[in-house]
């Protein structure tokens, strides 16, 4: 060990840090990025909010972030089908952050969350990073998906394993499809000492008739329900985070959350991206149709993709995943490798870069097809 | 116990939140912010910067920060005293958070951390929030300093306590004073288990021959010194807080920051403000006339005013320091109550916030002094 490894929490010797790569590359499908820049308007709207506000840079941010709160339950309110207050809106530098506040207030040591895995890759890394225990939890439904989950299942490890957290990621990253609501009531009722997290980063590209588990909020004051602007608000790069809980669980936070983690530039560009929702959602349509596509032309050339309700699809029926993933590499087209045999997971882009990632696929596909499909 | 507080972390159970009043008052001095507002052409930068990156929010910040690091060693070279390389530099959304990377790398469960209190008051705060436990330790200097700490002092105590982290603040918050170089060499040395970590937030303001601990860094591979743009940078709302350290411990901060938790806006903001350093901090010599100025003029009223490396002075004397903040916040003057019996702590504004704090507290000592100093 060097001194640094000798210095360092034992429990994080030999980790290695997150890191899908950041290549520079034509075609980059690797992070559920909307690919699409921010429309001229809304870029004139953010940098005259950043105007506004960069004369008193030199006074600290207001630490509650009041009308970004605001502006966030309008949002939900409008679109997420139940009224919210803003004493029930939180946020963070990412939904990254938000996890983390969670994490710090309810998990800890001999503390335990629970995650069905595969899901998103960070809940077991921040989990970890507050020294609470993690658990993988099993997804596959005899029957149905191998990536499903259903009420049964998820109740009946919520009950062996008694977690502090529960995480359900609806939809589900890196798998694609939203879970219903009745496992997440199921779930919550079968974990009475449990906070229950719903990541739902992905929402606004839910196929028609897909309810968000903020209906669910009235009279749960342990439910939780996380969303991002990274994604459908084409805001990755503003790094904006949130939650909506009840009121009392959000007030907890605040002893957790270093003192200002919002800028007032961050709170800025939020507000400004909020307030033309519809401009920058406007996308989401597209990339829905992208999606689809995906899913059928995959399927037509003999791969498995899963049903998806978010803005990637990922396909299975690969013989060799990380030959197919350099493959795709080397044409310039960046996509991801999730961990999971046979499997890549690729964003839907826009009509070019789904022409360029098709068009690469099908010339793999006769020798990168698995041969005898599990 | 609500049900919350129930599911909450045991040892974060009946915590309050950090809490500076935010008021909004014609005079504010508590947090101890550049009260200069930043200058247009400054201002021109940052829009510009942030014009730049707006139209391509849609994609992740720049997970390693790159250029930023880069212009901070750039900067510290020029001004610390000694040549950095970029990768011994690592930022975070204001210092709080660089603080929380390393109780997050190398505190945690059964491990301490020890400071020297009064100093600044998140490092208690910080520590705890990551199971780390906490060490008062103790300042005073037999026929110096109530609050100054000697080498001879901090090595004792630091052998007593054998801490994982060591915190020295310098100058240090909230007395003011900086710390000889020769006390930090002495902690290092006395604790070879222990990161070092020298909080320089106010090291632009100190009095001419005060050294850095950056001169120190080579060949101490445990050793840390924080940075903020918050204070002489005039820039506490774009939140950005640094260190400099070897870059093997630079490269630990990896495995627990949360990925991409610098927003492409923070980033360009401060790259902005760091190309204009030479306008920001104009205002650092002003500054350091009006604290000089509160010291003379606190002492000539018969108060006892601590010497001062910093933007803020701390002064005792005061009967009931309570009455005497209130007294002034019913001025429109809001200084800081830093809990220490009979002494508040008050920011060097400009020329005219001084003259309005003077004016308030020259009508104010007479009665609002101790009859009988300590």
């Amino acid at each position: 060990m060097t001194s640094i490894e000798q210095l360092l929490r034992p429990d994080l010797r030999g980790r290695t840090a997150y890191g899908a790569p950041q290549l520079e590359v034509p075609v980059r499908l690797n992070t559920n990025e909307n690919s699409y820049a921010v429309p001229d308007d809304v870029v004139a709207a953010i940098v005259a909010a950043v105007a506004e506000v960069a004369p008193t840079l030199n006074r600290y941010p207001d630490r509650e972030f009041t009308r970004l709160r605001e502006d966030l339950a309008s949002y939900l309110t409008r679109t997420g089908g139940v009224a919210l207050d803003p004493a029930q809106l939180w946020a963070g530098n990412g939904s990254n952050e938000v996890l983390l506040h969670l994490l710090q207030a309810f998990g800890g040591p001999e503390r335990t969350a629970l995650g069905f895995t595969p899901a998103y890759s960070m809940h077991p890394i921040i989990t970890r990073t507050t020294g609470t225990r993690w658990v993988d939890g099993l997804r596959g439904v005899p029957g149905a998906g191998e990536f499903d989950l259903d009420a049964e299942s998820a109740v009946s490890q919520v009950k062996e394993h008694q977690p502090h957290l529960v995480f359900l990621c609806s939809p589900n990253n890196p798998t694609g499809t939203a879970l219903g609501l009745d496992v997440v009531e199921a779930v919550h009722e079968a974990a009475p000492g449990a906070v229950v997290v719903v990541d739902e980063a992905y929402a606004e590209f839910a196929r028609p008739g897909t309810p968000s588990a903020l209906t669910l909020l009235q009279g749960r004051p342990r439910l939780v329900v996380t969303r991002t602007m990274s994604k459908a608000f084409a805001l990755a790069g503003g790094r904006l985070g949130y939650l909506a809980a009840d009121p009392e669980l959000v007030d907890a936070l605040r002893l957790v959350r270093m003192p200002y983690h919002l800028s007032a530039p961050t709170q800025a560009v939020a507000c400004a991206a909020l307030e033309h929702a519809g401009a920058l959602l406007d996308t989401v349509e597209t990339i829905k149709g992208q999606r689809d596509r995906i899913v059928t032309e995959l399927a037509a050339m003999g791969l498995r993709p899963v049903p998806s309700d978010a803005n990637f699809v990922l396909f299975g029926g690969l013989d060799d995943e990380h030959a197919t993933w350099q493959a795709l590499l080397d044409e310039g087209i960046l996509i991801r490798d999730v961990g999971l045999p046979h499997h890549l997971r690729v964003t839907a882009g826009t009509p070019e870069e789904t022409d360029a990632f098709l068009a690469a696929m099908r010339a793999l596909a006769p020798t990168h097809r698995q041969e005898q499909p599990a």
